[in-house]
């Protein structure tokens, strides 16, 4: 018989049971370092106590509006202090915090604050004109709060009152919401939407809480670390960042525009230690610093994702000065969920052999319980032989809670017990998974699977290329066949054709797979840097 | 009207809601290292595969021994291989892992078999003499297991059965026990038990795997540290990182003897990163390389709890090329809470200021939601000014569930729904936290307090001392006067006598508070370093 430990006396209580929230983690800055400079915003800056705060302004000041517990508060900001005050002082009036990708059009804007019934809509002054057109579109308009930030460019003061002003209606020492059960939801990130109407992932401040935790552990930030902002906050709550500089009393640095003069001034002015951005950020500060010179003092550690990066960009960030960490992950994972965790056995390797290594989307992380590649029917793991291809699946606390009002969605997502990411991928025998494709992007031709990242790699490659995106393009006899968009480097335009380009691929691909067309110039990307292929498919034809 | 949230699928499910638990570090560390070396142990050593595949067979041993869902299984065994494999084999067997302190005696050992009724006794040969005496008070003996290690000095084989033969019965492939609930109980702490019988804190998964995190983070820990085992593992498991290195896929070295030669052979061999020890392990390591010259190559990094560490003891210890974090907890709250989080102002402070803020217990880990110093009846904050004496009490994930079969020392240990350390100490302007005494350590001297750690502080500063600990002596007139008691350095012993001692601390000490009696000579430790007062008490009248 094993021992008793069921009786009451053993069970949860307030002094050893409490719902987790990143707003403790806020709490603990201002304890800890108070005096400590907690966000930079060009002249503009805060210590950890001012912070706190203005968050606690803000949250009664929403709560002073009518927007508490459930309510939706959507911001439309750049990378500002308001940004970073928003993903505080919205959970902390017990509110959902939206935030709004500063790159959409005025009807998905228009279909976001309908489909959230939003309350509160918080705007930098920048993005007047785009939200005027959204908000004329709604039956029920929010109320608008308008910051006035003093690096905008341009915009007009639309809101019905202020943002300091609004936030200077809100008591400081107001009483905080806190979440009664740590799976309430935290915010609400729209999917990007590359077809139809953007989907809703609903957090909860459980997944937050350990992915800020998962982020701290393995971007290795500590209290002295100052990181810039070249990642959207916007962009799944900053992959948690916005949380995780207050859980360690680091440092946030701002930053409006993500233009290479502008980051590598902030690099030296504040000391950055940290930052994030898509493989198309590092390919910028490439450039950036191939035209001034310029190298780091001191390494930057940069967590990448959003898609592989290229062998030379991961070659050349690092020889600029940067640690580049590869990470892995999608909104309904509360941000990032897998990392290519580094073996310093790499170290030996040929510099090529090595960003391979490094150029996949790895294991899980520390939170995430459960990553496989699985026959999407049978959801068995595939063998790990780095061939057979299958979907990769997840399971862990820091899945979404599902899509707002959206059941179908959501358990189309979940079917089977695990998250559904639709990306297709590979197991190689040390266990590291390497993404071969979206289901959506793979092009079947002549009922052969075809990667279109295969592809890519292929051409990229050659020495002119910048960059390549393939896309199926429909085909009589075949179903389908691989059309590539390429962007060639600046001063290379004209110097190759599409018959040199085929005559590349033909050295290197399968016959099956080498493109029937070539498309010169730009390619379509979200704001967050992903190609989109849905508009390139759209112009193989008419191209 | 706010958003409707209660809809069936958005709430838990597999995919998103999975109870934590530290057994998935040690999956982790497997699919992620799985030919890193784990564990080094003189010249074994297994990687992540191997240490996995033992934990796993002792897993389904401990099932075929009927020792599975909230049995106990106690061990009693030095830093070594089997210890790490017990802290996951146990409990993927559902059970709970009670770690046996290596300094109890025969009566001590025989109450917390008996009380926790253990099925299974794992046993290391050096320990067999006082186990046998142990087991002989026992009416249900337990299976008991013993540990052939090749590294023992003595001892007998008094088990049933070897612990190679035993977990060769096991299945590798059998299936793991899953916590069904977080809040399951993991592992069982007795406490040292200063007075009266010993009371057996129960850990639970929710717990040890949040102050994990925790400790990863503040101790900076990532996949390319070695971390030495110089604190006990019996110690609360080990301050967490019994599992820790684990999540991050590290390398535990192990260590059976705490000697300074053995731990400075250590760290150059295996190039150990990490470690900690109580303050008395500081001391030794400064003894040890005094005596041999020895400096560290590169920095390691050591925690160290248990008592603040002394300004020289810091000082030379940091002069060796350690950097050292000064950490605060207890066995209720698994293990470590706090921190004295380092603030790089500090850098330019003189030595002795610096040492005087490190040696504060400082601040909340990160996964602690609230600590205080609270007045002890109406558990408000005492004010911060450094100098109001009140009771540390915490609030956080990381509190046990209660102590095993004592439903009245649980309630009292979280009366008013905090825990209550029973340690005195002040709160800082800066917020930081200091310890004063334990509030039975306290003396009453004429109605006024007087800390003995206060009293200690002074003491320690005269060149002669290596170490001093003052007690409360009965007095008819004051109720209660200091009695200290003073270890001196070598060749310092007969060099100093009590009048001089009085001198000293007249100079520094207010009247009411010098001591009335010196006393030379050793002064009992706990294994872990703490100074057994009551056993100072007691001699405080006869010496």
């Amino acid at each position: 018989m094993a021992i008793d430990l069921s009786a009451d006396f053993l069970q949860r209580r307030p002094a050893n049971f409490r719902p987790m929230t990143p707003i403790q983690f806020l709490r603990r800055a201002v304890d800890v370092f108070p005096d400590r400079t907690a966000v930079i915003h060009g002249d503009v800056s805060f210590t950890w106590r001012e912070h706190d705060r203005r968050c606690r302004m803000l949250a009664s000041a929403l709560k002073g509006a009518g927007a508490g517990e459930g309510d939706v508060v959507a911001i439309l900001c750049p990378n500002t202090p308001a940004m970073l005050e928003a993903h505080f002082g919205v959970p902390m009036a017990g509110a959902i915090l939206n935030t709004l990708n500063t790159r959409l059009d005025a009807a998905a804007i228009a279909f976001i604050l309908e489909h959230s019934e939003t309350k509160v809509l918080i705007l930098d002054r920048q993005w007047s004109g785009v939200a005027s057109a959204a908000l004329a579109k709604l039956k029920n308009r929010p109320l608008v709060v308008h910051i006035d930030d003093p690096y905008a460019e341009g915009g007009e003061l639309i809101g019905d009152l202020d943002y300091e002003t609004f936030i200077g209606r809100g008591d400081p020492d107001g009483e905080v919401t806190w979440p009664s059960d740590e799976f309430d939801a935290i915010t609400l990130n729209y999917t990007s939407g590359t077809t139809g109407n953007p989907k809703g992932a609903l957090y909860h401040h459980r997944g937050c809480y350990l992915n800020t935790l998962s982020q701290i552990v393995h971007h290795e930030l500590n209290s002295n670390s100052v990181y810039l902002w070249t990642l959207p906050m916007f962009h799944v709550n900053g992959w948690c960042f916005s949380w995780g500089m207050a859980a360690i009393g680091g440092t946030h640095v701002c930053l409006r525009r993500v233009l290479p003069a502008e980051i590598f001034a902030s690099i030296s002015k504040h000391d950055v230690t940290h930052m994030c951005g898509a493989p198309t950020v590092l390919g910028m500060l490439i450039e950036g610093a191939a035209k001034t010179g310029i190298k780091l003092q001191t390494p930057v550690a940069i967590m990448t994702a959003g898609a592989a990066p290229p062998a030379p960009i991961l070659k050349a960030t690092e020889e600029l000065g940067f640690t580049v960490r590869h990470v892995y992950g999608m909104t309904e994972m509360h941000g990032v969920a897998a990392l290519c965790d580094w073996h310093r056995e790499w170290r030996s390797l040929s510099a090529e052999e090595r960003s391979k290594r490094m150029a996949r989307q790895g294991v899980r992380n520390v939170v995430t319980d459960d990553m496989i590649v699985g026959d999407p029917v049978t959801l068995d793991p595939v063998p790990h032989d780095g061939a057979t291809i299958g979907e990769i699946l997840f399971r862990g606390n820091n899945g979404m809670k599902g899509y707002l009002k959206n059941p179908t969605a959501t358990d189309e997502a979940f079917a089977g017990g695990w998250y559904r990411t639709g990306d297709l991928a590979v197991t190689h025998p040390d266990g590291y998974i390497e993404i071969k494709d979206r289901s959506k992007d793979i092009i079947i031709s002549g009922g052969e699977n075809i990667s279109s990242i295969e592809i890519e790699e292929v051409v990229f490659q050659h020495p002119s290329v910048s960059y390549a995106a393939a896309v199926a393009m429909k085909d009589e006899r075949w179903g389908e066949t691989p059309c590539v968009f390429v962007e060639l480097k600046e001063g290379h335009d004209g110097r190759v054709s599409a018959d040199e380009m085929l005559e590349f691929c033909r050295a290197r691909l399968a016959k099956f797979k080498l493109p029937r067309k070539f498309v010169f110039g730009p390619i379509e990307r979200t704001s967050t840097g992903k190609v989109q292929k849905f508009k390139l498919r759209d112009r193989a034809h008419s191209a």
